[in-house]
């Protein structure tokens, strides 16, 4: 953008008294003019003022990519349904119906919008990759994303099409992607830092569609964001509820025991493992949740679902409340004991026929008298409440969070199946082995807005802001404006770009404006103060002080 | 990217000797590792090296349009079915097969990939537009765009997603929509100009399915291209043949005449006028084709097409070589004679039963007795070989040029059908006036490759070069690898970023890869010279010579 930003030029046209000061943060961004929704539910259009901080924003994370030795590619964003089949992810996302999928000639639909680009980026590595001479291989790139979700929504937290940086390596070995890992990890947390944003966290999660793999999520905490993860207050220890490791039971320190936490439920689920279809029961202590990512893991299982109501009473021949252990045991292809329920003693099930049982207990009884869990696993999802299975000593608190950036380590889940090799020092063909990450443009973008806005509107962080400095002139006539535009050559001889609010309206909008929109530096300018001295204000602390053009340029410098 | 680039790390990996010095000059950018064709025919990934380039092109794209007045906004590439219904365009450009039609939950393709951005820049600007205080309207954005092409090729001259820096503009009457064409043109100009590109002609032509008003093309010359445009040797007068005044006929100058050329042949379409569908027939001279924009300008159409054969006879009862001007006249909604048959005497012309008729004349004998051109139209197309019909003194020569800008009046075509509304000085609702421009980012840059490409390589100019400075070692042991990491130092401190040659090959390979990738400056540090001595050469002059340290910071600090 010029050197000069008037305010009269900018689309959207800023109206008086039209900002909102308690919005969403999403509503806050539309108010102020950065971002517009616009055509369909969950697209946004970026505005003049909301490129520049796209811009810097992209910026600050390419340089921390190319700094641990990434180069930046483009690559397309049409992709063919042919490489989604090739990964076995075109009917994994398509059942999910998070694909938009593409209708060129004819009325096949033979070709996608990329959710993600890891098929895109090994058909694009595969014309050039010959000899372990030619890896390690390390690709960064930040282009729009396209998820069809069912309800978008948080602005641009959630958007269909959205701008994700992300990269991709692929390595020889095993050393190799663990370093790759490592890189990966470390160039979010060097951008998310660089942005300004405060507390940024790094969580092991769940690697969900894109591999099954352990996984980083780069997060902060917040009430708008869609994750979450539990935290032990004693020692600290963070992690998904998917992947925590939850101690359970202590008998000795036992959760507050309600009805449901004194049950044995079970509940039954559809696994596939190597290609064969399973029914899987796992019994679990009535207050608790099972965790689907675990239980997959527990048995190897490549996908897990809940069966449906008429699935559930074809394959145990009663109603889903009904089931119990016994039962269970003999109509199962496996059978799953969570930890929660090794150590019950005098709890309750169910009967079909006689409905709740209390008082019971393993290898008791006409209804349990076979049943024992042996080898019990730790399948729960690690809520709050439970004990951390870290140091044993916290009882797990959990948070809200947005997630910002997450790495993914991926193995040979694309190079194998793709057909992705490349010849070793040996002499034989091996898949590389790959890892990724991602970062979202536009949930930074909002995250960094929703971090430091206060009372009067947001608060840009130097290193992000569209322009350093918003000039208002409080005086009428020429001299004013010739002090004014004066400033704004010297600002911009030194490479500061200023927003000039040349709008014919009261003074009052035009601060209010201001600290709305802002950006970290304010300047009056005014015939109240001699020629060359200025009110200058520094947006974040609040804080006025007359200033002269040379120590104005001072405080900008040290800054941005 | 970082301020020293090594080639060993490069992706793609540099082979040795892979480079064909004779291929096309999209085969050339593959060959030295800036583009890769991937996935889908006609898709393009942008390695690292091709990457700098695409940014500092768009870069120079961006500086031109906001000096010009624009604001750099970012539009949704996935658009709604519903804004493309709302202006007639989603069955213009489904019928042509040109839109990636997108389907998102169920079966129903409710959206589309935008081939260009005019539906989404009217429902961005409607959630704002008020009052004419508002006008005018300048948006600059640079996204990708998508178009189903049958046959891509001609490598980033023709790809199914492509990047195009597009603008548009709103305003409130037609003297402000002349001065946004006005400004468009200028900043298209002035972008292409800055890149470096020699030759950029600025050529009348036609709208297409964009507008049917006027627009202005930007083109450079070359064989390469799929544009055509024909030129006047005497008064140098251009314009797309579709558009172009040919002078004709001119009895005392007559095109050298052939068979065709004493024939008077019958061409009919079919047109749609104000809702109703029209049999239109042509009278032309057998050896010029139809203009069906020139036709359908002088009709008033909105659409025009040929006629099927089944429709053909059907309309006319005779095969279609048998039509002649008299079955046509007694048959078609509307007659048009083109000059050129005007002042035919003595030519051929056919009769269904009789064969081709010699020695005929208007309003003679048994056949056109009835038949006279009365007032005759221009609708031939203005090929080469035509009388120049601005000057009447030249033959217009055809030339194939690269269409790397356009620039389009719009008018009300999408504000109008879309809604769009302000309300003007007098208070009465009005739909502002548009106009919008595109430049192909992908075909700069490789139109640049072209331009400079000799017997060696390519040859960036300083301006779009993706580094400035090629170093080469030539000598082996430490001291020459400390002189160069030296040099890198001080280069960087000043600025200018080093690709240095690390590979362990050959010194001979090393200047082949450095000739065909072609940046400005190649300095060779060797032990040849004494220390801070080194060869510089010019790439594009070819020419070399020993420069200090300084002398090399003299010679860059002129460029880019």
């Amino acid at each position: 953008m010029a050197d000069l930003i008037r305010v009269s030029t900018l689309w959207p046209p800023v109206r008086p008294r039209s900002i909102d000061l308690g919005a969403t943060t999403h509503g806050l961004l539309e108010a102020v003019g950065l971002i517009r929704e616009v055509d369909l539910a969950g697209s946004f259009a970026l505005m003049p003022l909301g490129v520049l901080i796209r811009d810097r924003i992209e910026a600050i994370i390419r340089k921390s990519f190319v700094e641990h030795g990434f180069g930046a590619v483009m690559l397309p964003m049409l992709q063919s349904r042919a490489i989604w089949e090739s990964s076995g992810r075109w009917q994994v996302y398509a059942d999910a119906e998070a694909l938009f999928r593409v209708v060129g000639r004819g009325e096949e639909e033979s070709a996608c919008l990329g959710p993600t680009s890891e098929e895109i980026s090994v058909v694009t590595v595969a014309s050039d990759l010959a000899s372990h001479r030619d890896l390690p291989v390390r690709l960064y790139q930040s282009t729009n994303k396209f998820r069809n979700e069912l309800s978008p929504r948080g602005g641009l937290l959630r958007a269909r099409e959205f701008e994700m940086a992300d990269a991709y390596t692929f390595d020889a070995d095993r050393g190799g992607m663990l370093a790759a890992v490592e890189a990966l990890n470390a160039a979010c947390q060097s951008a998310l830092t660089r942005m300004g944003l405060p507390g940024v966290l790094t969580i092991p999660a769940d690697g969900g569609d894109i591999s099954k793999a352990p996984s980083t999520e780069h997060v902060v905490r917040s009430e708008l964001g869609q994750s979450q993860f539990v935290e032990c207050p004693n020692c600290a220890y963070r992690a998904d509820p998917d992947v925590a490791m939850a101690a359970f039971p202590r008998p000795d320190r036992h959760h507050a025991a309600d009805a449901d936490a004194q049950t044995a439920k079970v509940m039954a689920f559809g696994c596939v493992r190597g290609g064969e279809e399973l029914v899987v029961s796992v019994v679990i202590r009535g207050d608790l949740q099972v965790s689907h990512r675990k239980v997959a893991e527990v048995l190897g299982a490549s996908s897990i679902r809940t069966l449906s109501e008429a699935e559930f009473r074809a394959c145990f021949g009663v109603e889903p409340h009904t089931l119990n252990p016994a039962i269970a045991a003999s109509t199962s292809n496996e059978m799953l004991f969570d930890t929660s329920v090794a150590d019950l003693r005098d709890f309750t099930t169910v009967s079909p026929l006689t409905g709740l049982i209390h008082g019971a207990n393993w290898g008791e009884g006409p209804l349990l008298d076979q049943v024992t869990p042996e080898r019990p696993v730790t399948v729960h999802v690690a809520d709050a409440g439970l004990w951390c299975g870290k140091c044993g000593e916290g009882i797990f608190e959990s948070h809200r969070a947005i997630e910002l950036g997450h790495v993914f380590e991926l193995g040979d889940r694309y190079s194998t199946p793709m057909g992705l090799r490349f010849v070793d020092r040996e002499g034989r063909h091996a898949a590389p082995l790959m890892a990724c990450s991602g970062i979202g443009v536009g949930r930074c973008l909002q995250t960094l807005a929703d971090a430091f806005r206060d009372e009067r509107g947001l608060s840009w962080p130097a290193q992000v802001a569209p322009a350093q400095v918003h000039v208002i002139v409080a005086a009428q006539g020429e001299e004013a404006e010739r002090r004014a535009l004066r400033l704004q050559g010297v600002l911009a001889a030194n490479g500061v770009t200023t927003v000039l609010d040349d709008r014919d309206v009261s003074l009052g909008e035009r601060f209010r404006y201001a600290w709305a929109l802002g950006l970290p530096h304010h300047v009056v300018v005014s015939t109240r103060t001699e020629d060359g001295v200025y009110e200058h204000t520094d947006r974040a602390a609040g804080l006025s002080q007359d200033v002269t053009e040379s120590d104005l340029l001072k405080i900008l410098s040290g800054v941005g």
